[in-house]
């Protein structure tokens, strides 16, 4: 498997913290809000006296309350349409491993989550990338450019709504022009949801699986990581009412044998996170993207698509090389011994060169820190280009 | 993946538990063992506001902790040569991914532990199996048998010591014989020493990572799990002073983001745990061991391969397929309201037809009900036969 261009920068910030430069990471998106103290008091109050495999399929009562949470967010699921995993990460490698065959396709829209890469290689998958573009801030490309791509090796299409890197909420009429397209041509549609809660200025977040008709098509991977900043937890799932793909995913849950109880035990309890969590972080991240945005937009020569959710904004810079760029922030630049780190957008295309001049900006430290990260990213920026670069 | 044939019995379990039933399970490797207080009290006590990722291969802390196990055991590894997995599952999928391509032959000594083929079928690579035998307690079949087996597709061997579902414990000599025939072939020796502590009457484990000259061929895969009695916790590890296959490990590491955070900090406090644990735990599965065999051998016709190591003992049973009569106990037989679940032991055979009348039988129960089960196998046994089967 390929390293991510974010991997190969982490020795340079090591470096850099070396040398004494304090290193801001806009490149990982490891929120620092609290985790709701319901699940970490479940966890201190576990009467556990052997710490056993729960059942492969997540333990019976956590299912049940997983379904409960989907009823309250419109979507019509049972416990038996859930599968726990070990993070959203193996529910998207139990995915693939479960309806692609070795040398199948999948569509997905880029910039996409690099790791979707990954586990894409490890099935022997392959990823047939559609572009979308900053202009119209990573909106949904026109169905005809999927129709252009599709192959009798094609099996499904993966979208990540909110999306990481973008940012981007798919509106309901995309959604529905999806639904169409995977009836159409009788393909899957995965959803990677995970960032359901984070959709920002009134704007509503459309589950595939509220849509009908689509019990066979419609497979969501979800994850409790960001939901409840758990993301150590390592606690997702898998929800499709097709019965031949869950009995699939089951047997590769099988050879796993079980996933984390001790997480499963905050998983479940963090269920009961009140509204007013939810209600106070997504104030937050809005006043995060707000400020990020407007520092971004101060800054000659930087195009921005304007998230609508998760907590990620792709901004293009005036310059060519983003990966050269972050590493000679990490290795030549410093401002009163602080400086970034980025993540080079290139990584989340799949067509060579694509956006080798963005940057992801994951929005996960508090304003102050925020808005010094913009403030070096432009001083250092105009820095760069002052050099010749 | 084939559905493993203990999977196909849970249905009659569960309608006989509806009539009912009490039904004892023999069939799985749950120890009823105490996780240690230590690795318990410092989950309840951690000091958690963020649940966040680890580090993909690990903490720090925790893989120079595990190294110092080792050093204990005489074997002299250090931190990079550790990458924290979520449980022995983990480790055994991620190295087969990284030493073994689409298509590549590794061979396995059988049976063996039935998930081995589930993660070699999800990457793609063929089992070669080599039979060993009842009669000789399942020891090590003779190196011709392997160096016949051995093409060009074969890079791995992979042994279980002590083994799953055999309880065979490798002499010092076998595994001498492996390290040699690793190093004429140039292969990987991978071995699963996730039972290492349970070795029993005095006899020893022999790491191969002990063994001189096999920086390069030697991976173990490792797990919490029985050690401590942690099965639910899913921390396991891969070690190996092979460069190249640790940063193939550390990619696929890297694509699941990081193993579970709570279940690290049990995992590094359950290293302080006292040998007095491990001591009455030794002495309890010897005795229940003893146990087991005395009753066993009572029963007509039933032949024993006596287990050294682990908690399992495989027992051929005087009748023709196991499977029926696993499934036989479980619908049509019962003692005062109780039966018994066993593994059949053919889903731990490659080969087709081998061990149709065996059965693995795990002790870890206690001994009273471990007696009652016996019995209840040798009147099941005796009435089954009866009805001309």
């Amino acid at each position: 498997m390929p390293a991510s261009p974010i991997r190969k920068l982490v020795p340079y910030a090591e470096d850099a913290k070396k040398r004494g430069i304090a290193v801001i990471h806009l490149n990982i998106g490891q929120p620092d809000i609290k985790t709701p103290e319901i699940a970490l008091d479940a966890v201190r109050n576990a009467n556990i006296d052997v710490l056993a495999y729960s059942r492969t399929e997540g333990s019976e009562a956590y299912r049940e309350k997983i379904a409960g949470y989907y009823a309250k967010h419109g979507i019509n699921v049972n416990a038996q349409d859930i599968i726990v995993t070990t993070g959203g990460s193996e529910a998207l490698s139990f995915t693939m491993g479960a309806i692609l065959d070795n040398g199948d396709e999948i569509i997905i829209p880029e910039p996409f989550y690099a790791n979707y890469n990954g586990f894409a290689q490890a099935n022997g998958v392959k990823v047939v990338p559609i572009v979308s573009s900053i202009e119209s801030n990573f909106a949904l490309p026109p169905i005809s450019a999927f129709e252009e791509k599709i192959s009798e090796r094609t099996k499904a299409i993966l979208i990540c709504n909110p999306g990481n890197p973008t940012g981007y909420l798919y509106t309901h009429e995309e959604i529905l022009q999806l639904v169409a397209l995977a009836k159409k041509y009788d393909l899957y549609l995965v959803a990677d949801e995970v960032y359901r809660e984070f959709a920002y200025d009134g704007k509503k977040h459309h589950s595939i699986l509220r849509e009908k008709g689509m019990e066979q098509h419609a497979i969501v991977v979800d994850s409790v990581s960001k939901r409840y900043s758990m993301c150590g937890a390592r606690i997702g799932c898998v929800v499709s009412r097709n019965t031949d793909v869950m009995g699939a995913v089951l047997k590769f849950a099988q050879a796993r044998l079980s996933p984390p109880t001790l997480a499963q035990i905050a998983g479940e309890a963090a269920l009961d996170t009140p509204q007013s969590y939810f209600d106070e972080v997504i104030e937050e991240y809005v006043s995060r993207r707000n400020l990020l945005i407007t520092e971004l937009e101060k800054i000659e020569g930087v195009k921005i698509a304007r998230p609508n959710g998760a907590f990620y904004c792709v901004a293009e810079l005036p310059i060519k090389d983003a990966d050269h760029f972050a590493q000679w922030l990490l290795e030549q630049f410093e401002i009163n011994e602080a400086t970034i780190m980025v993540a080079p957008a290139g990584g989340f295309y799949a067509t060579p060169n694509l956006g080798k001049n963005q940057i992801r900006i994951a929005y996960v430290l508090e304003k102050p820190l925020l808005k010094k990260a913009v403030t070096i990213l432009a001083k250092g920026l105009k820095q760069y280009i002052s050099l010749g670069n």
